[in-house]
């Protein structure tokens, strides 16, 4: 989805004005930058800048770890709701991204003309999907994708907002019965939010034809609406009275248009509110507001047989920026973090979003038929920040490795030994490891396991190896058990049964 | 690692010349390359080529399916042998990347100037790492990193060449004794061919000092090594006859010089092999080679202990391409495939290789330090080559979801019991789907398990509401049982244990 993401087209729209890096001055030659080594055993070589690309970073182990986790608890939710996994290439051509990104489309990254055809990273998931569907003229798909994406904005690294970045997209293609898919998707929202625990969230709902519809009745000319848009999704960070002044300022809508406006999209509820506004005597009168609100109606019905409601908020503040939203849009917003001084820190907002899109796939089929969509994008990379602040917080060692058994022994002249029985241990399908070694130190070997978490040590010596047996220990308790060659396997086994 | 890929250097240098395509002709400006569409919804519009970048494919469920196990299986190894994983950005700064390559940095991707650094797509993990030991002052890591790379390459898509790939590495960076994480690696290697049950291999292995000391007691001037290198390297693919012609034509040897390579590089064989060329009376004298055959020696030994030497040819005509090898090196080839016809479909040769690289670490230090780093590339590419054509020649179906239950309904009027239902089992962690119908055929609901391969239905009618009950229907067998609410997450569950 193109919905958002920590360098995301919405969070850039809302965000107050930054400092935009000038993306026309050419930089200095690359020699400019490089660093002469000063004495050493390089005297004088030319060694490149040691650094990733601006707005990129390393995953050391703990933080690759941490990822691993995160990610496979919002895949393993994308595949308990039965989607599939699909693959895209990073690369796409430049023409299959242009024209779908509004503004935005000046944060491409593009490849360097050399020769062949022009390319470009992708931006997001959503358009190499509706092109992957258009392509194999699918018109009915339940996919998820995880998957690294490219944006040239300016970087807010701490509050996890990247250049290069996960999204994780699932998304329901095809024409079916109003409404049921979409419930879906909050669903899949809640759970994932429940399940990570990233404390009390709420998910804001609207509706792109409610929000057109409030737009005609309070005299918006239809041409300023998407402008209109733009402007009402302040709202969460600025009082109506500065959102009042753009709308009438900047935008050039009377300030009764304004002011009727103001009405509406200050309103937050449940179903009373749509209810109420399904008999407000302007807005039931338009087509497309009525629609919006009667399907509004209908996906809190199935939010309620799903439980969820209580974290539910049908708010018409609610815009998104991009402009192929169709219908539903919504947006999860975290609204406190476990204690106050890691949301100081990490300062996040909007963790997940999406929204039903219709027309996208038809703009790539050269016959323009549709397929309706709506999917949602977990922000990853602003949950992976909290979780990151929270482990350093709580001290927690994260274990990078998953090594069961460490090969040990007590005395020199053994390393054959260790071979020999760490091989048996991998051949049996035991994770294990020993040191490089030749004649390592006993303290050594078992300092290695304290460090890296290795629960258990599988230590032979000449007298282990007399009498046929290896010496488990226990790292933790510091046990050690005698056991017969033969059923050492067995007892690595029964041992690390969880 | 550098070693080798789809698209690896390895490989291009041993093809026959392929015709390059024009890498400076100018592309035609993009709206010459689209499609004006004909007819139907579109009418006139100009809508984009679909199609995904040359040398590029999408990775439909099947195959992303397939891929997802062919990639657990690598990095199960990996795990087993202790390797912590890491990710790097595929942004690289074009100076990381420059002067690692040798003639093959033409094939680098590099990012149009867009302001900013200078930036290019990585072309192998291995220089990324490096960069990451340097950068942070890493003296002694074990990790794996499973990710795509890029090539501007020829590709060759029926052999599983493309431009992007994954590679799948392993390597240890480390000051430590002698051969053991050198043997490591090959046992690596044995594990995960084994593991995928590949058909037979053989894993040549050879040292660049033994090389080079082969060379040097044949009379060829230092400055010809790495030429005499890759001449060498093509004794795989054409005989000896041509090898010596080109030795002598175009890389300028003596003919005798080119005889006496000649008697070194067509040996291959075992322990007994290097006990043979340690009596060389020539070769013994040279200090390089008198270290590589030690080692050789010492390698042999190791493997030994891990019971592996059965597919290990000591190979002297082994010389993989890159610059940058300064020990061990080897390779790993598949000997046939489990029928002819698939040989012949597929023509796939190394699928892993590696070695030693004790310099290129300190490419990346301001001080010149070195870490020595050994490891593997295991051929993902090929591999699930191989694998593709395996799965359609069996004709076995992949399941490209996991759903364990459809929940569905005998009539009309029951979708709120289907949502309650099946939030019940998504909340259970169930792996659950509904058809997104208010009133769909059960037969319809039925066909949709047989095709995707749902092993359950649980099914919920007026009369199973009433009775408390939800009838679980085996697909397979069609029995269908009465299973009281209370009591079917336990029932679900206790039929799908393994």
């Amino acid at each position: 989805m193109l919905r958002f993401g920590p360098i995301a087209a919405a969070a850039a729209r809302r965000a107050p004005p930054r400092p935009r890096e000038n993306l026309t001055l050419p930089w200095p030659p690359s020699l400019s930058r490089q660093v002469r080594a000063a004495g050493g055993g390089g005297g004088g070589r030319v060694v490149p800048v040691l650094k990733t690309p601006k707005g990129t970073r390393d995953h050391p182990p703990v933080q690759a770890a941490l990822r691993d986790r995160l990610l496979s608890a919002v895949v393993s939710c994308f595949k308990r709701h039965g989607a599939a996994a699909i693959d895209t290439p990073v690369l796409e051509l430049r023409e299959t991204l242009m024209g779908k990104y509004g503004e935005d489309t000046k944060l491409i990254y593009e490849l360097q003309d050399q020769g062949g055809e022009l390319l470009a990273l992708r931006y997001d998931l959503t358009v190499p999907f509706a092109r992957y569907l258009a392509m194999n003229k699918i018109t009915n798909m339940k996919r998820y994708h995880v998957a690294k994406v490219y944006r040239r904005d300016n970087p807010a690294t701490t509050r996890g907002r990247y250049r290069e970045f996960y999204q994780c997209d699932f998304d329901i293609a095809g024409q079916f019965d109003s409404m049921i898919p979409d419930a879906e998707c909050l669903k899949i929202v809640h759970e994932i939010l429940s399940d990570l625990q990233l404390g009390d969230f709420v998910i804001k709902v609207n509706d792109r034809r409610i929000l057109n519809g409030v737009f005609a009745v309070c005299g918006v000319p239809e041409s300023k609406f998407i402008s209109a848009c733009s402007t009402v999704d302040k709202l969460d960070k600025v009082p109506w009275e500065e959102v009042r002044n753009e709308m009438v300022g900047e935008k050039g809508l009377s300030p009764e248009a304004a002011d009727r406006i103001g009405e509406y999209v200050q309103l937050h509820g449940g179903l009373d509110l749509i209810e109420q506004l399904l008999q407000d005597p302007k807005l039931s009168q338009n087509k497309l507001a009525k629609e919006g609100l009667s399907d509004m109606k209908l996906l809190f019905e199935y939010l309620t047989l799903f439980g969820i409601t209580g974290k539910i908020s049908f708010d018409l503040s609610l815009a998104r920026g991009l402009d192929y939203y169709t219908g539903v849009i919504f947006e999860a917003v975290l609204l406190q973090q476990e204690n106050e001084h890691v949301e100081e820190l990490v300062g996040v907002g909007s963790v997940a979003g999406g929204g039903r899109y219709d027309g996208l796939v038809g703009m790539f089929d050269p016959k323009g038929r549709k397929v309706p969509c709506v999917g949602v994008s977990i922000g990853i990379e602003r949950i992976f920040s909290i979780l990151e602040q929270r482990l350093k917080a709580s001290g927690e060692k994260l274990r990078t490795t998953e090594t069961q058994v460490l090969v040990a022994t007590p005395h020199k002249q053994l390393l054959a030994a260790r071979l020999k029985l760490i091989s048996e241990l991998w051949d049996a399908g035991i994770k294990a490891e020993m040191l490089y070694k030749k004649d390592p130190k006993l303290l050594k070997q078992l300092q290695y396991c304290e460090d890296t978490g290795i629960p258990l040590a599988a230590i032979v010596g000449e007298q282990e190896l007399a009498d046929g047996v290896v010496k488990l220990r226990d790292v933790s308790t510091r046990e050690e058990v005698d056991i017969p060659r033969g059923k050492l396997i067995d007892e690595i086994r029964r041992r690390l049964e969880p």
